[in-house]
């Protein structure tokens, strides 16, 4: 199966990108985890994604905040598909990380979750190896399957809490 | 090989979403145009959504504008990956449809792509689509190529206008 | 009298929707509260909508978070009036709530309060109720003067504060 | 039946209001069109709103631009559910009249549709009247109907346009 | 001399109002505070409004938060000069307020200050008050004196901060 | 009678201050207008504040887009009111220089009306120097009623608009 | 003397750009103008900024408009200093460029001017180049002596203005 | 070697300055720290900055919150290059330090780093510095090398971060 790849720019995004770490262990999907900064070591990141096609890589998922380059100089090199996470910082609330993100220019898409949407990072990254791969696309379904019933119980569970008031 | 849906909230979102359609025939790949909404024709939608896979899709692009709910809701009844194209409307500028059709709550990613910006939804959908298909692969790398030399000319270009000024 | 539905998105947004629930209570309208997610449970919340007029209920109260489709959602599948109540997440302020859920189409209204509005979201169904209930209006005019009432009294309080400084 | 009145802050927002105005007529809907200002007659507006009830209304519909006091000014004076359009202006973009509108406080809400959502407006007020007059209900459940085929005729007629592309 | 009224829409606001009681207590200006709501007292509120100048009030300095409207509801009632303070409240981060403050349309001007800005509300009111009282005008340039002084104090103590670095 | 001073930071904002100027003659006040700019006469401005009382103003209004700084600058440098003009720009709509003008440190207030709102600053200058002169005062109360008449005129009118739907 | 630089994301840019060529001009400082991508040509961009030193260039002016990568790529392999020019686009009012330009992390600054403030940009360079330049301080000088002889001027010329009015 | 001046608008913003000023002294440029307020001591701050060449400064850092005028003031009088740090205060998460910091108008620009982005101001004026100082530049090389290395050592200290999860 092909590789997930999770690009952070600064390991103070780990406490986020943790959720798409997990989540993809628990689809069982393979991974590498990086601290890679498109503006401290951009020799390092642009190597990584002009080889990770090559290097067995089918998707990559890059998390950054602030003026959040990462994702889009990722997508620069490479014909994969780019997932960006725009992560909140102490300012501006993370709008600035969610715009430098999505407004891609044409030519250059990156794939943007919600501000600090890890965990669907990896869901979607599932949904593109699940393409071609059935066994993923069943335990898609089954997510989708536990989180009804979660949702549900959760309902029933709201009964007694209403009561209460 | 797996086709594209393309599903506008309205038909007025045409001549945005007529550069998606003109992307995926420039790859060649197969696709389906439809103006189905979340809110007018929930149940079509839905029942859309909900056999795409069965029915030969690998991709769904959702355009919408406002309250943006047409990405959400299809990707609420599917496996596929849900690719959003938040679009500008006469109010607000555009960053009502971002934030409704980007800040999807976990379990239900939407790979979003930048405001009006269907070109780069279908190039995503080629990208995911490219994930089995080195065909596709190579004429995404040859896409690459082309916009790389298109700069380069227009740099040269430019060289004549800055001598103008 | 016709019942008073309270959908929230997720369980979490129990400490906000509660105040609905209270008011409610103080005006003795019969109410049902439920979770229910557009995108996690989506065909439970349709066919709670679509059933709801014929289940005599005569207003929807939705409540949800980040890009918050839940009232458009139910608002899509019933003639009923649906109030939104956008409620403020980790993220972007409630921003992202209150365009998702204001901004909607013609044809399909969400009665939209203010973000975390819950207690107003719950006048407002009970004024909507009075419209045939003048039981339920003269409660609504002591529930005025009440307040009127309330503030008369922090204003004569207000003078012992001033008075300290 | 009750009647539903429209109140704009100034004459300048009649091609906005004009689209609820027409909405009303579609139902059959009695009416009433005023122009009335929170600051420029605030007697009137308030001794409007203070009568209404008592002078056969069911629904007060307010438009303004800019800060937009109109719809919080006339709901604090009547028991009757208050619909607001926060209406765009040359500056803002709309933002200033939908943030004054319905972030109103405990107590008093106002039901707020879209940024220059007047047609939202009428058929909202349609929806509360409608939960006393099944005449009405199956009106709006004609119009769901009629959007319903709308949309349906569109998806047929988008065929053709994507084939000439 | 004349007075300053200083009104707030609910004491919750009283932290921050009391910085611009404090102040107009350094200047020696008379002052009322009260606390009146343009939703729920609007009556009384209107009442004062229309009576201050009669009574002896020269500036009227109202704060409020979310949907604020008491100072344009003051403002309407009156031609003394109204200076709004918007209030930051637990959402939008006093955007609201402070659009609901200032962008007031022609004819009823709201002098606004700053988000949460009462001691300038008070400074502002004393410079109106100034313009025909002398001793009150030598206070304010006593205060600029001061607060310059008080700069270059700090700036002689930031010396000794960076010094420690 | 005290003088009112316009200062504009640009000529190109001519058109929104001269409904300034337009009111200041409708009310007989005496005025002058200048352009001086924060940034690039900071000289003129700075000595035209320092000035502005000795020299026979009452109030100075200032009118600045973008980084709008003019009106805090001339306030540093005077104890007269300094009412604050926004600017909309060809860029974020106004945005800028409203939180340039209005955001001001405690100490240097300024009276800050809404984006472009010029005739405003005009009334509110002259609402200030009414606390003095009666006849101003009479004036003003004038307007109000004028006013009041215009929008029950318009309100007569708007009937046979409606009408003609 | 050391070159400037100016790079465009795009040569539909250069209207914006153009101003700052030809504020270079004027003060006969040598530049090299190009359109270079950091999407769409990395490896040029990266190239050029790596040895741009050690070609003669003394600063670095990027322009790009939407997600505005470009400034931030050619700061991360250079360490003169690099100015961004955030360009608006057809979305989002400049805002999106604005942001993605100015948040760098820390260790890579990016020398922010205002939306499309291209003539400020060469001025910003022509200042830096001045330090080890006196010619070229006397050219700032001369500048800004020319600005407020311009701005007396234009105050002059407005007297005639208003007292058309 | 050439000063480095950092002015801060009020010493409540020193937590954030100092980054800026340890910063200067790891490069060992010479630099001076001064409490100067535009609005508070606004003939000190134009003083300094006017002699500020002469004096022997090379760069200008101001860093101010709010209605940021600080860095637009200095810059109006020296054509030395000046750098604006906005900080963040208690309202508005720093956009109104921002925008009243960059979006300055042509003729006088400020090199706006990021919301509270002291330590890259600090960077950014020695960047201009090394322009005519090998040293410098040298050393700057050295912290883009440290900075590569300590990100990388970072990413090897993730893989055990990672295979904890």
């Amino acid at each position: 199966m092909k590789k997930v790849a999770i690009i952070m720019g600064s390991d103070s995004d780990f406490p986020v990108v943790s959720k798409a770490v997990k989540k993809l262990k628990e689809f069982e999907v393979p991974y590498e985890v990086h601290v890679m900064s498109a503006h401290r070591t951009p020799d390092a990141a642009i190597a990584f994604s002009a080889g990770a096609k090559a290097n067995g890589f089918g998707v990559i998922i890059a998390a950054a905040g602030m003026a959040a380059h990462l994702a889009g100089v990722l997508a620069a090199k490479t014909i994969l598909p780019v997932i960006g996470i725009p992560c909140k910082s102490a300012q501006l609330d993370g709008m600035d990380a969610l715009l430098a993100t999505v407004m891609m220019p044409t030519g250059i898409p990156v794939a943007t979750v919600a501000v600090d949407g890890a965990a669907n990072a990896a869901i979607l990254a599932v949904e593109m190896l699940a393409l071609s791969d059935e066994t993923l696309a069943r335990k898609l379904e089954d997510m989708k399957l536990e989180m009804e019933k979660g949702v549900a119980a959760k309902d029933e569970a709201m009964q007694a809490k209403v009561a209460e008031l």
